[in-house]
């Protein structure tokens, strides 16, 4: 199988590290996203939506958004429960992760970080900060009485929402009252054959 | 089972509509979202999020996300897929509405409809409009070759795609230049046991 994506973003590191997590053997094709790689005519043929990461398997069916390529890679091992309120737990974090966290701290990271906030985009970043908080607040009370997300095991929801929050700091975001959330980045950085985003 | 939401949302919508097509009781719990509903003690306890939908098992379970809810519904129905990557396919649609659907679609709705336009949110309500026909036309274009967005049958890819979808007018979106969606909206209504939104 091969997958197509840029280790800057966090959305392609999260099957990066669940490939590695599960030793699923892969090639990894770089898209370079800081000139518009996704969007090339070949990229758009595997995903029209033109965005990374997108999954090819073997027989040429493609996949793609970082979460459900995930789950995919993930059925039938520890990393995604059996049981189906649970399954639906995980993909509660992920949607939560999608649409009340990537929006602020992957945006705002992506500003600084790659962008150095220029002054066009400068109140975008600002405004980002309380939507970005209210998610981490949101993650680190949950934690606060369980060890992850949905069970008392590593699952991919861990994953979907360990990507962007470990790098969080890059976008202006500080982890110093979230004792939780540090607590649980090293929970998941611990687990054998965990890969770094770089 | 109690679910908790507002017919004026979409993302509340997909829950009433699944449940409707499948039959499945429950008592639905009016949250009036234009006053703050879903950040109340009392629902802020059931989704620490504070938003709609949730829904709570009669064990005092909760699970929020509009499309987590649904597939936890529709699992074991013919609304589920049970290959596994059909239900990827399934949720590749999904997180494509929370992405990069709803935050423009929604929005925009929310502004013209809920708002009317107010100056403070005019070039915010402009600035949805691109993305929004970017989306359309990913979804135009699939449907010219599916009937539906993951098998010949429908699933709650289509209803989590189809609750903003039909009502994208009110978020100035002209469907008049996307024929497959038009006639995949009619398929969708015309199915046994559908309710509208209103």
């Amino acid at each position: 199988m091969k997958i197509y994506g840029d280790m800057i973003s966090g959305n392609c590191y999260k099957v990066k590290l669940v490939a590695a997590l599960l030793e699923i053997p892969h090639e990894w094709v770089h898209v370079d996203i800081m000139v518009g790689g996704a969007r090339t005519k070949e990229l758009l043929t595997l995903n029209p939506n033109g965005k990374v990461p997108t999954m090819e398997l073997d027989d040429g069916r493609c996949l793609s958004e970082s979460n459900a390529i995930i789950n995919y890679l993930a059925f039938d091992t520890p990393l995604y429960p059996t049981d189906n309120y649970q399954r639906a737990k995980v993909q509660q974090w992920q949607f939560f992760e999608q649409y009340s966290h990537e929006p602020y701290i992957a945006v705002a990271r992506f500003i600084n970080r790659f962008q150095g906030i220029p002054e066009e985009r400068k109140e975008e970043y600002h405004s980002k900060q309380n939507g970005g908080h209210y998610a981490l607040k949101v993650m680190d009370d949950h934690l606060s009485s369980s060890p992850y997300f949905v069970s008392d095991t590593l699952t991919v929801a861990d994953i979907s929402l360990y990507a962007y929050t470990h790098v969080s700091h890059e976008g202006g975001f500080s982890l110093k009252h979230y004792s939780s959330i540090q607590a649980w980045l090293n929970r998941v950085s611990n687990h054998p054959r965990y890969v770094g985003m770089e």
